[in-house]
């Protein structure tokens, strides 16, 4: 067996909690995955989203940017038009949200076999 | 743009989310990591995930065990002994948890080089 100590397994943990962290949460995974479909206006996920709040969605878009996950662009048009993009770095998590459907696919499965 | 509707997108939403379900929180993942490294018996678990509390980390293992990701044996000893360990189904959650170890590494990397 391996030798195990605090650190080996913190060396594993931290990266993983980063990751759960951009992921978690209700809301956040359902925004990139709309986004995945194209850039989108905040009424847009307003709508598509419900019955998310504006003050939530406005929230999990700020976390999403500041991970650097979307892009938020401001149109000059009166009214003021604002979109949200998904970025390369934020279409790389899509590795690892398919990782995760196909092991919660797998995973429904088996516990619904019982 | 593929057509996206509501049921398109919780066709994808639904499975991802089973599985943060059960990595979700703090502890799960890091008791998935130290027994990957062989079964352990409950009062190891304590020590090596200190700070966790004997009633949170009950809890936790009794989550992942209704999860079918460990198995919990007890030996007729006395006093009596219980281990704990991970089965192959938690075994099979290893490959996700390294996608999103290699996201995260790049997302820390990304972030800091602001």
């Amino acid at each position: 067996m391996s030798v195990r100590t605090k650190e080996t397994c913190n060396k594993h943990i931290i990266p993983v909690r980063d990751a759960l962290e951009v992921l978690g949460g209700r809301w956040k995974l359902q925004l990139l995955i709309h986004l995945s479909f194209g850039p989108r206006r905040f009424s847009q996920l307003a709508k598509e989203l419900s019955p998310i709040t504006d003050r939530t969605l406005s929230r999990e878009l700020k976390s999403l940017e500041a991970n650097k996950v979307i892009t938020r662009t401001e149109y000059d048009a009166f009214p003021p038009v604002v979109e949200y993009k998904i970025t390369p770095h934020g279409e790389s998590l899509f590795a690892v949200i398919s990782e995760l459907g196909n092991w919660g696919r797998a995973h429904r499965k088996l516990i619904m076999d019982k």
